[in-house]
């Protein structure tokens, strides 16, 4: 049975977690909470940054001797094999800690086996605390290492009537400034924010991450399957963050930093842009539309979580938020769950997953 | 100062007033709670239909000779003039109350002055006890009698993309059986309910309220500019409730329950359909589309209330909830204040009032 102070502390430590989102790719997001014999807080932490030290190592070192007899709160389970860094395991195992709990089994093969070690030393192992909690806050990774490509999270900003833009083409703004902030709070999250040919042509975006303090800048991806809507001199292309243009695998381009992907019946394939992705360690996507590339997107399964941010405003004319996701009749409509409903500012903020996305074999 | 048993009392006489939501057309919904001289309730009563008792006469009637010295607390101001009943101001004088608390003054040149009569009686009087709740229980018909027209509130149901169907036309269900449900008691509060000649040929709907018990069935209109579209033997002709049909003063029909109302550029002339429907009693009009009726009111700013039921479902192809209101650039669209969101089954129901829709001279 977990007493409130367990839950106290695993809770901070989910907190604490939640610190590395965005910067720890190709690694989770962990957070950690060591007390000592006692019960008492003595050392947290939480893992930064891919290479630099793990969570655990960072509590225990806080802790330093008052850890010996007291117990460790992991929102992960404890790594057994030896990456860049020491396995936590044996670190825990050598601040002769008593007791460790963790929120989330690793399901990660080359990763898993911590709470065995631990418990062959002698260490008390308890596993499922606050699971659901941690499992949302490390939902991009958990995701990804599960179906073997990144986490895609489609990002909208509509009209109540679904529009993202009136008739003359112009949208500056639907949403509003706080929309805007939260979805650079978004941005700073992903590993790789996403957009088709026709937002760069339209709107020449930037993609950086603004306003949002210690981000580390997301791989701009701009999905230009002719080659034909990234110009020498494109905003995308600044040094403020790195940037890959998808292409198809004929296109001609003078660009650098292009990734060449099979093209599907429209535009590129998904999958293969998937695959490109985890392979450079990307675990999760935001992805910014448009309304055709996120019906791509859509149509092939590879949408993870739907946040949609709806404006007050109304219009009655203008193109959609989406389009071609292949679907013709309302049997055939893609459901989903609704996660959370938020005030931003004077919009609605709506978070929805798909009920059924997981692909065979995942 | 209003004490915590004042606020009691009123927040109880707005609950019993909603009672009458849909039924008192073309007066106001009103309740009273009656407290004898220690300040115990004693009596309570809401205005049930036109014609019948006003709410202070159904509560001084329950509270007896226990009113004298006692309490009146209203949501309205209560009426001076002599209508189908006897004025209330002169019925809570005979009852010898010693005080009357009122919510929200008389907007109705024809009714006002009760507070006065009340006071040159030598009662106690005060006003703005909860005013605003009180206001929005009375919403409807407040917004008639300031914009001498009725009350338009446009209910849509659309999918999270904004589509009210898919690319075949199929629409059974975008939104659940609990937004559904909930949609008819939207009817029942509502004095008319008024669908276009696209959404009667496409459904051939109903109109009439089911599953709200003891609801008064509303009006239900047809804005059939060309009378070709409700058809002898449509479900909106049976006897379940009664049926206006709007035709162009120049259509040719067989139909009898019609009205006959100018065109406008498009379709028929929204003010003059209101003034008919006013003329007729009704205070309170729910729109439930289509896209292009919903347009034609909005750009007559006639929408006073915007209620969406968001269905968390994608579809990428397939009609808009909201067509040709006449915008065509980002400068004039229309905004809105979101007043609620609530989570109805599976869907979100969002409403919303037009930030500026107070037409000239109203």
């Amino acid at each position: 049975m977990a007493t409130q102070a367990d839950i106290t502390a695993m809770r901070r430590a989910i907190a604490l977690a939640a610190r590395g989102l965005g910067s720890t790719s190709p690694n989770p997001v962990v957070g950690c909470v060591v007390t000592d014999a006692s019960g008492r807080p003595v050392g947290e932490g939480w893992h930064q940054r891919a290479g630099g030290p793990h969570a655990e190592v960072h509590a225990l070192r806080a802790a330093g001797e008052q850890a010996r007899g007291g117990t460790a709160y992991v929102t992960l389970e404890p790594c057994n094999h030896t990456g860049r860094t020491g396995p936590c395991a044996q670190a825990l195992i050598e601040a002769g800690v008593a007791r460790v709990v963790y929120a989330v089994g690793d399901p990660n093969p080359q990763a898993t086996g911590g709470a065995d070690t631990l418990r062959a030393a002698g260490i008390q192992v308890g596993q499922g605390l606050l699971e659901a909690e941690a499992e949302t806050g490390n939902l991009a990774w958990l995701t990804s290492v599960r179906r073997g490509r990144p986490f895609v999270r489609w990002k909208y900003a509509a009209t109540l009537d679904g529009r993202i833009a009136a008739a003359d083409g112009t949208s500056r703004w639907i949403s509003s400034a706080d929309s805007r902030a939260d979805v650079h709070r978004l941005r700073a999250e992903a590993d790789a924010v996403v957009v088709g040919s026709g937002t760069a042509r339209a709107d020449d975006p930037h993609l950086a991450v603004r306003g949002v303090e210690g981000a580390v800048q997301p791989l701009r991806v701009v999905v230009d399957t002719e080659a034909t809507a990234v110009k020498p001199g494109a905003r995308v292309l600044d040094d403020s963050a790195p940037t890959l243009i998808a292409v198809a695998e004929d296109a001609e381009t003078t660009l650098t930093d292009v990734v060449r992907l099979p093209r599907a019946e429209r535009g590129l394939d998904v999958t293969a842009l998937l695959d490109a992705l985890h392979t450079r360690g990307v675990r999760s996507v935001l992805l910014e539309g448009g309304p055709t590339l996120a019906g791509a997107f859509l149509a092939a399964g590879a949408v993870d979580q739907v946040v949609g941010y709806l404006a007050p405003v109304l219009l009655g004319a203008g193109p959609a938020a989406l389009a071609d996701a292949g679907i013709t009749t309302i049997t055939d409509a893609l459901r989903l769950d609704v996660t959370e409903t938020v005030r931003i500012g004077p919009d609605i903020r709506i978070t929805a997953t798909p009920v059924v996305t997981t692909p065979k074999g995942a």
